[in-house]
């Protein structure tokens, strides 16, 4: 089994605000290889599927500039610092479509990027949610909610309809948890 | 629906080598509201379920220095500038694994992640695949080949002995393509 690389000696490269670039310069146990690599330290990330009594999943649909596209998710975001992650979950629910729901499961928590960010993915499932207040956006959020039956995702993944890597994870995860 | 945001100028902030940071003053369709946002530009991704006749899933073990953990994924990796994102994944697969099988069937394209990064993940399905060589690693690879009944992927999940978002990502992709 692959052993972990020794590490020599590290640097700050980057500070952008919200996360920084540390190069780290490391050696293989495979055969003595001195290599950089850089680690890009984000904060955690939570999102949560969010389904209705009537098996109806809440998505948004944003404007998202990385891609210049709009894009159809689940809600979620960054986890503030010392914010229980689940807890992080509803809030973004609430901020981002104004709907609540009773027990929040966590269906996994995964790497966004394992070779390149340091951070972890906390996903979760709320059941019986609800459409209980208005939707509290900061001025840089432009969201859009609507609700399609969960047994749609197949075919929207299909059509290309979902294409955000991190969002689409979360279905697996969610078989994964309906089968277990 | 939202709109797209108005770009109203833009600057690099970091050159990395395989990416580059910029950094973007885009302007609010909601609320005229003015607000910098980062990209970062990366290469486009391709990775590939690879199955045996036996519905074995080829899958590989590495360390990854981000996550500082061993981390079991699919094969994968970056496509060259020009190279098609088939053949990139077919190459992949061939150096990283020392399988080779016949047609390759794209199961979706996704991007990482839309609101920081600007590059598409290519995922691929290539079935009957056999070990046929042996694997061609680059000096900053330690790899290790196994393989396993794809029918225990949803356990693995539940696990956590998969938790590479993106690899976990091209799973739901599979799972929507032979729902379609």
């Amino acid at each position: 089994m692959p052993k972990p690389w020794e590490q020599l000696d590290s640097e700050w490269l980057f500070e952008g605000g919200f996360f920084r670039i540390e190069q780290a310069r490391l050696r293989s146990p495979r055969n003595g290889f001195e290599h950089p690599f850089m680690r890009f330290h984000f904060g955690d990330w939570c999102q949560v599927i969010a389904l209705t009594p009537q098996e109806e999943i809440v998505l948004i649909r944003q404007w998202r500039p990385a891609s210049d596209a709009l894009e159809v998710e689940i809600p979620g975001g960054l986890i503030d610092p010392g914010e229980d992650p689940a807890e992080a979950a509803r809030r973004e629910l609430a901020e981002e479509t104004g709907y609540t729901g009773g027990e929040i499961i966590r269906i996994g928590t995964t790497r966004p990027n394992p070779a390149l960010l340091t951070n972890r993915m906390h996903a979760f499932l709320m059941r019986d949610v609800e459409r209980t207040g208005a939707q509290q956006l900061d001025a840089a959020e432009d969201i859009e909610v609507f609700t399609a039956p969960y047994a749609d995702i197949p075919r929207m993944l299909r059509a290309g309809e979902i294409q955000h890597a991190l969002v689409i994870s979360a279905f697996a995860l969610y078989q994964g948890h309906i089968e277990g």
